[in-house]
């Protein structure tokens, strides 16, 4: 994913997804589809969420005020950062685009363990935190039904009948050669995204799964099974939106843990926060002198892609400006860098505040699945 | 196993089973152990349980007076037959050998779903006659768990922390080539054999788990699952005992629902009864002068091994003389029938005269459990 550019007012963008996109089947999200949608997400704005299968199906729900699901999951091994952020805010997009959706949410505790070793009692705690962001970050907890994956038996009764009805092969064209282990993991996320149509769940409706662009095989193994079982369950194939890869604050494309300077937590005090966003990574030049000359290239910026643009500068005007600012050499990284720290750091101090006001809720919402 | 021989007062019988067991480290029952047995059950005095794993194990248990847990299963994919009485007989035998024996007993009825397309609302009435069967043979409800797969969380749980933990080699060269589905029952199997050593089912206890011969390779895959997942769990290497594979009545090696007349079912009318008993496969020779002359072959009969020997005769003198009886020629296989069908029929009318009493327990155990 390394080197793929960024305009936040076209679709060029995502020509380096082009592979990804003719080769599987991905389409991108259309200005007649965007128009189509009673609101539009800046990340769909900003083709950040780049593309998509059978929104479609989503779009003719909300216009029929029909039924439909939004599925996601998380695997609660820590607290949440951008990465987490960015797909529930996805998720509750989708569960505010209309009175008829229904969030379901999966919290893959067992696969805490499997990978990570996280204990079921620790994660219940993992878990908590976790909700408290999604209440924060503005799940509606009437329109959610939050489940566990080590409570959740339907789930793991779908993936046990699945896993009589792929083969070897079906796997293997899917995920390349895997432990046996991650195959059957890849069988109860098929079972997540496929829940929210078995009977005791209101039966067959569409279903939006949000996902990263990396998660594209998970959405081709579970249409695929959807297909297969759809003689015994109705099913539709669920549909998805894919958001780009982001990088971490250090300009590294994938995240990790051992690397804690790239990772922003949303619970992470102010102070280090500010140290985090002061040594991201930018598009700034060798030299001031240079910089001012040629100007910035705000397409290679953290603070700009992955901060700004896909976090937290909602208004497009002021982002624009700050663009083209940049390209013109009028603001350099430090003066840019205490600007977005601004707007950061109130963010922070706001959502942590907003924080406090959820605590209870999210007990009970782990509790009760659903808060009506 | 065609042509195994059975002798019922000496381990000659068990020699076509001896590769089995030199091969994987079967061990015999011997004399010695026998010995150490509060009671010695008709199956294990007559060799047809002819080997076991770790069964000191249970003997210690038995004499220190220390907790052990009995296991078994069955896939409720139709009433019982002699084939699910002879492991039920086996469990009950285990289960009342000492006060301190405790019950597992799992209803695969998603194995019955994936196999053969019963619904967990069919299966779960079949459990309910199923266990009825099991109560009138002797099962003590208070110490017993009773539990469905389905709904049983804790086994699925560990199935797939076990998926984690196996790789395809290990698999492969236990069962041989298999479809991804099939090997996936077998960690749900070794879920259901290592759960009695849960935290939340008493924590580690040496475990018997009575099987066929051929279920070995689930016995193996357990204890190589225990000894890699030993420093989580504290797991003890389960214990197993094997019986030899019966003939159906008709002789053949293999029971199938396709050969009804081969399946004699403990809720069978009697006339229907009847007529397979007499159509049953003897030792006969073929005429009844050459019969006089040489004497029967009860080595080869379903009438002297399947149904008196291992099911219908306790009395071992009885036994011992029915034998001899026909080794010399002194009774013919009509006149056996007849003996037999009158020790049967009353078997099968006591039986199915107490399973009426027990038709509500059972219910009850199956939604609470245990009945204490």
């Amino acid at each position: 994913m390394e080197g793929f550019r960024i305009d936040p007012w076209g679709t060029s963008y995502i020509k380096d997804y082009k592979r990804l996109m003719e080769e599987f089947g991905i389409k991108p999200i259309t200005d007649e589809l965007k128009s189509q949608l009673p609101f539009v997400h800046r990340l769909i704005r900003r083709n950040i969420i780049f593309g998509h299968r059978d929104l479609e199906k989503i779009i003719a729900a909300i216009n029929e005020k029909k039924e439909y699901a939004v599925m996601t999951g998380i695997k609660p091994s820590g607290p949440f950062h951008l990465g987490s952020k960015l797909t529930a805010e996805e998720f509750i997009y989708f569960q505010k685009l209309s009175p008829k959706a229904f969030g379901f949410f999966a919290i893959a505790d067992l696969e805490a363990y499997a990978d990570n070793r996280i204990p079921l009692s620790e994660s219940y705690k993992i878990s908590l935190d976790n909700l408290t962001d999604l209440l924060a970050l503005g799940l509606d907890p009437r329109r959610v039904y939050v489940y566990r994956q080590s409570e959740e038996m339907k789930v793991l009764r779908l993936a046990f009948i699945f896993s009589r009805g792929v083969t070897y092969n079906m796997l293997e064209a899917i995920y390349g050669e895997k432990p046996f282990g991650l195959y059957f993991s890849a069988l109860i996320q098929a079972g997540d995204i496929l829940s929210p149509q078995l009977p005791e769940n209101g039966g067959p409706k569409p279903t939006i799964v949000p996902v990263g662009a990396d998660q594209d095989p998970h959405i081709r193994l579970t249409r695929d099974i959807a297909q297969r079982y759809k003689s015994d369950y109705n099913f539709i194939l669920p549909s998805a939106t894919y958001h780009l890869l982001l990088r971490d604050l250090t300009g590294q494309t994938k995240m990790s843990k051992r690397n804690p300077m790239g990772i922003l937590y949303l619970t992470e005090s102010l102070e280090s926060a500010r140290t985090k966003i002061m040594n991201a990574f930018t598009g700034g030049r060798a030299t001031a002198k240079e910089q001012r000359k040629l100007g910035g290239e705000p397409e290679k910026c953290v603070i700009y892609i992955e901060l700004l643009a896909t976090h937290f500068m909602e208004n497009d005007d002021e982002l624009s400006e700050l663009y083209h600012k940049c390209r013109r050499g009028e603001i350099l990284c430090g003066e840019c860098k205490m600007y977005a720290w601004e707007i950061i750091s109130r963010w922070l101090k706001e959502h942590q505040e907003k924080r406090e006001k959820f605590k209870d809720l999210a007990i009970k919402l782990l509790e009760e699945h659903t808060i009506s």
